[in-house]
């Protein structure tokens, strides 16, 4: 099941797909929240399948954030080992986190607008995880997974002036400016995918940037929720977007984005986004 | 004006306190969340004063995290001078920030759990700055406290070996277990508080530990407010917390904290804090 929030800005309704079939959820929960993860997917795939949720189009509907505001939004630094490299770093040797703040969230087709001043603004496609099941204290010998309620596409977007050269070494400060987290076009349930070897791809107005694979990760999703669990209490709704692989502009190889651009990202069974930039001048 | 929040976790209500008496404000708003501080803090306080606010009490009862989820957690970093030196640090030239999880927030007397595996929690007593006001972009003309709404006592909880030792440099790893933001008791109206010299403290089982003021801050509230807004758009309901000043356990000069211990922190106008710390084993 696939499950999308569609409308204009704060009036998301949520909408599940199951089987090529869009249908109307708002009759059953309010949004995906805290609340929703323990059993909502389940009751809203058996409500879709028995005919009691509403069968609705989003055909030229903006598509909102996948994740309403309220959960933590958990980044990994430098998981993919050339993207590390390409950033003048070595591989990690345990998960490195930072976060985002709630304002970055944003559709997954929003237009971007570039920060005054920037001039470094960069893309990065990134596998989210969605938590499903409070996780604390993992231990090798439990099913991290289990905690795992799906997967969704994400772009980090980061200002590398302002991550690297204005931030006096915490990241978060590039990356939080307002929508610099578009997010979805849904989330896919658990079941539906395997975290292992997904491609995940970007493109900067048509021509190629990031192409790799879920399988180049320094730390797999099991290995991150399991190593996030001892650092924080994971909750139902909190995003983990695992890293991004090689292939930005701060590689130096692509120029930064600028006004009138066009950036595109893709990942197995979890949609595509296409965003629109413009100047914050 | 005094806003809190009282009662069962998750199951807070709104009270404000003026002139002394408190308030059940649960009939005017549903929470101090982002619709709120726009135009909320003056309605609430004229329907006070106008007596169509029904007057309660919170003797005995649980207070509440100060904020309720949804917002932003801004963490500043190294904006006191002493602070800096005792962590082996200068003072930084422009605002470090980092954030903290929404699963931090607690209530101010709530116990707190000292992490499984942790030897380094250690309190910091901040002052808090909630936001009312959009701010983006804000120049040296602008009064960036026009943006403020109001003011909180906060403990930004650190684990130092997750947050230094174990984190890769992004210091969000210490900063993000559950409980770890005691918030409150109350958030003050700006109008009653002048943020330039307000003295702040912190005891470990009655002992004196921070003893400072914010005249002593690197960045002052007007500074962070302005700095902060180039790099991401404030929304209300925003917090910042400001940084910690000396007498921390970081400096070598005392222990960190144990089972057992209890916690005290105080902010001119801000109120009390009092945590007992457990187990977590």
């Amino acid at each position: 099941m696939r499950m999308m929030r569609v409308g204009e800005r704060g009036r998301e309704r949520p909408v599940v797909e199951v089987d090529g079939q869009h249908y109307d959820a708002s009759g059953a929960v309010a949004d995906y929240g805290l609340d929703f993860w323990a059993d909502g997917p389940a009751r809203l795939a058996e409500a879709a399948r028995a005919g009691t949720l509403p069968a609705t189009s989003v055909e030229g509907e903006r598509v909102g954030a996948a994740l309403p505001r309220g959960g933590a939004l958990i980044c990994i630094g430098m998981n993919y080992a050339a993207h590390a490299a390409e950033s003048g770093s070595a591989p990690p040797e345990r998960p490195i986190i930072f976060l985002k703040s709630p304002a970055t969230l944003a559709g997954p087709d929003d237009e971007v607008t570039i920060p005054r001043g920037s001039t470094k603004t960069d893309w990065e496609v990134e596998l989210g995880v969605v938590i499903g099941r409070e996780a604390t204290n993992l231990g090798p010998q439990d099913d991290a997974l289990a905690h795992v309620a799906g997967y969704v596409l994400a772009n980090d977007l980061s200002e590398r002036t302002f991550q690297i050269e204005e931030s006096g070494g915490q990241w978060s400060k590039g990356k939080c400016c307002r929508g610099f987290l578009p997010l979805g076009p849904w989330v896919a349930t658990a079941d539906e995918v395997d975290p292992t070897g997904l491609r995940l791809r970007s493109w900067v107005n048509g021509e190629p940037r990031q192409d790799s694979s879920t399988a180049d990760m320094v730390f797999s999703v099991a290995d991150l929720v399991r190593d996030l669990s001892r650092y924080m209490t994971l909750e139902p709704g909190d995003l983990i977007l695992t890293g991004t692989p090689e292939g930005v502009a701060l590689s130096g190889r692509f120029p930064y984005l600028a006004p009138g651009d066009v950036v595109e990202l893709e990942i197995d069974g979890l949609g595509r986004q296409r965003q629109s930039y413009r100047s914050g001048e």
